[in-house]
């Protein structure tokens, strides 16, 4: 009883069903710690999100040690933090952010860094010489970053809104100038799959609500990698093609893992249980029906 | 991990010292329990006893199931509430609330029900035909409402504020129509003393700030009882002379842990080990050197 009672929250709209909470407390339980984990979702408590910087000086008050940051805070957040590291700042985004004892604030991006060490675990000799990424939204952003971190040569961003492809890439290549990076509509995926030696997916497409593929499965082949962003289910129908191509692949649950315990780290000062927290995760997922 | 996560706070002045948090929680720990509980200080944060309205609705948000309320927010938190138990009402106090599933408040005086415990528990014999009780402060109202619902015959409120001793007094005998209440000024000490067959001591005189005796020593006399209500330190001047003095006596930890017993039962519908916490109180108090 000695030790910190770890108490942590997840900002957000729709964040009661996100399986983070159960996630962090069930490493934390099996490291002995105490730790609360609560979701609090704007939509049930009729909260805009512009409230954020409320929050988090409630959160304060109350006494919490960190608060995870989902849409749509990960950018208004960015205004009320006395600090910002060096990825988030970077990315212009902010999922993790801590309440440090003396009262000061510092914000984190572990969608970042938890996609890196995903890659880094499980893909370590992954080719990135010429990388597809679909999705140029927020998702898709904390990826191009840990992409271009992990030390990709050509970055082709691809997504239905080509400005906004074009604009997401031209960003990394500022800031990250060893990357090539350009933006495409998906009309060129034929073109640019048959030169790719690796397709990262950050479209919802996938997910149980948004059944099917987020291209033409044909366009796969063994000599590119395939990671899928989409954890719910762990299993989707890009996986299963991109298998049934002779495609190594990595699942999005790798990512969802990587980000909780990238925070875990954070927040506890404490090494988790990567392997332990994957098969929490795997659990979860199987438990939550999807 | 199945078994829900409890998050309680304590709000109030002066709370960060409170050795409640970690009662509850070691007692949550021992049923192995995830339990955080957390001291919420309005003077750290420089919030007005009037918010409290506000920090209910925020706890709601950030998922608390209860808040502890103590001074000064025992009788303001009564108007935000949806409901308050009848002996919450009965004393126009309130120092636990829980916040319930379907988003509605309920508020509970466990100070109330801690001391009539403690009393049925340690001192079930002891006679209440003459009570003696010291100090009409809020601790006092809330002893005297527990001394009612005990059965005592004639209790007499004595205050140095006469006219505080004579209105609690009179309040009291107003909802207990039983009882024979009286208020006095502390010069009548020594008749009332002689008649007593119990003194209850409920001003902050033999805390380690407030050191002394509340009461002349010479008027202690071995058919009287002696209840102390303070706890830090558990063994008082007022303990030490009245067993000098041969009277049977209650130290304060118990009435501290039959508040917290009453507490930790609302919040998680299960049934604390009363001697488990008492023991981790005097644990407790031993460690904070008080």
């Amino acid at each position: 009883m000695d030790t910190h009672p770890y108490l942590v929250g997840l900002v957000g709209t729709g964040v009661r069903p996100s399986l983070t909470p159960a996630l962090h407390m069930a490493e934390a339980a099996a490291q002995g710690l105490s730790y609360v984990y609560r979701p609090i979702d704007l939509l049930e408590h009729d909260l805009a999100p512009a409230s954020i910087g409320d929050l988090l000086d409630q959160a304060r008050v109350f006494g919490f040690d960190a608060l995870n940051v989902t849409h749509p805070c990960k950018q208004l957040v960015l205004a009320h933090l006395d600090e910002v590291d060096p990825v988030a700042a970077g990315l212009g985004a902010v999922n993790t952010v801590l309440l440090r004892a003396d009262g000061t604030t510092v914000g984190h991006n572990t969608d970042t860094t938890g996609f890196e060490t995903a890659v880094r675990t499980h893909l370590p000799d992954a080719d990135l010489t010429e990388v597809v990424m679909l999705g140029a939204g927020g998702a898709g952003a904390a990826v191009a970053a840990g992409l271009a971190r992990l030390g990709v040569e050509h970055l082709v961003v691809v997504d239905v809104d080509e400005d906004r492809a074009t604009r997401l890439a031209h960003d990394l290549a500022l800031r990250h100038p060893a990357v090539r990076a350009d933006g495409a509509s998906p009309d060129k995926l034929p073109v640019l799959m048959d030169a790719a030696t690796g397709l990262v997916h950050c479209t919802p497409t996938g997910m149980a609500e948004h059944p099917g593929l987020p291209l033409d499965a044909t366009l796969l082949h063994g000599d590119a990698f395939v990671a899928d962003i989409v954890y719910r289910p762990l299993r989707t129908a890009l996986l299963d093609a991109a298998e049934a191509a002779g495609c190594r692949t990595l699942d999005g649950g790798h990512m969802a893992v990587g980000q909780a315990v990238d925070a875990f780290r954070l927040i506890t000062s404490l090494e988790p249980d990567v392997e332990r927290m994957s098969r929490h995760l795997r659990d979860l997922v199987a438990r939550a029906g999807s």
